[in-house]
């Protein structure tokens, strides 16, 4: 048992949990996780006495408290720098963290209109605007990424943007988002890894329906 | 000259320029700054050469690009380590990290109701829902830190954390959204810094009126 304890919500629709948890465990990083279920009816205070915020994921290691998706991954690559979890190279190392952080500050049409569900059958809705935009941005991004480093993942090896991006492959996925060949190539890159594997199979075994996240 | 160019938003309204400018310049990195005021009629075609996203702010340092406030700040830390961009002890960082990132991903209601607007003459306005959680979570914010830290900044020294959180001291202000003596002693420190004075001083010899932004 790793003193690494990160708390996630429900793996099948928590996008925010699913991104450091796929950077640890892509990384190999020893950790524990611990899936504290959304309650709908009356909030979950068990979430209030983990985090600052209220809100999960949250990572604790001793009595260190680390919240926000993005922070936690930084926190952890400065513990187990020989990891990788950002690119080696100072100018990707950038690059990966100014497209972690657009994902962190934007993005907003698409996260609202189509919600992470690992277990969505595969279907098209009705977008609304600026939906089409943030795809475009978000090929735009991976294709720039994957044309630089050369693959299989947008900087070279699995690393921090790619697990910041995790949710997003499940929502082009879910709902039929992208044609472009090359966003589909790197998608199945991604969903192949052993990292999202074990994190589909956990997504797919819980007992919870959300419907407020099944559209 | 310096070889770093920080590309910024006009600095009377531009939060995310300011955020990234005033960690530079309370640093002392050397770099070299140049306002593209908005173009609010046709849009601002500079952006779309200058920057990916075809946004500011965006840092050039030779062939390297970096966008997001957040990111800026991490690739200027990582090239000056010793400016001590930010807290220097783990634990301190990962939460002046956490903070940072809550304010890059959050805090949508009063960043839309209260513009920055630096040459605001200070006066309430009527505040639409989510306002008052947005302060009162940055209330709570600011006064961990400081009660951690000691003061007089959030974590002692000036820091990353206390520039992500800058135009929400101009806003506090701006708006008369807050009533704490600890708030208000920290927002006081904070404008007193001699890099805000430089950045309020140009802003206030701005020419350009953004209607939208002076509610």
């Amino acid at each position: 048992m790793s003193d690494l304890i990160l708390y996630v919500g429900n793996k099948n629709y928590s996008s925010w949990s699913f991104r450091p948890w796929i950077a640890l465990e892509a990384a190999g990083v020893p950790f524990t996780d611990k899936v504290i279920p959304f309650d709908f009816a009356a909030g979950n205070p068990q979430f209030r006495d983990l985090s600052p915020t209220g809100k999960v994921p949250v990572l604790h290691h001793g009595a260190v408290r680390v919240w926000e998706s993005l922070a936690i991954i930084e926190y952890v690559a400065e513990l187990f720098p020989e990891r990788g979890l950002w690119p080696r190279d100072a100018a990707a190392r950038a690059e990966a963290r100014a497209i972690s952080m657009e994902m962190l500050s934007g993005f907003r049409a698409i996260r609202n209109a189509c919600p992470m569900n690992i277990r969505r059958k595969p279907g098209k809705i009705d977008l609304p605007d600026g939906v089409r935009d943030d795809v475009a941005r978000i090929e735009t991004i991976w294709k720039d990424a994957i044309a630089r480093s050369g693959g299989p993942f947008l900087f070279g090896a699995f690393s921090a943007a790619d697990a910041m991006y995790a949710p997003v492959v499940s929502r082009f996925e879910a709902y039929c988002l992208t044609q472009d060949e090359t966003v589909l190539a790197y998608m199945a890159r991604v969903k192949a890894h052993p990292a999202w594997q074990k994190w589909q199979a956990a997504a797919e075994a819980e007992p919870w329906i959300v419907p407020e996240d099944e559209v």
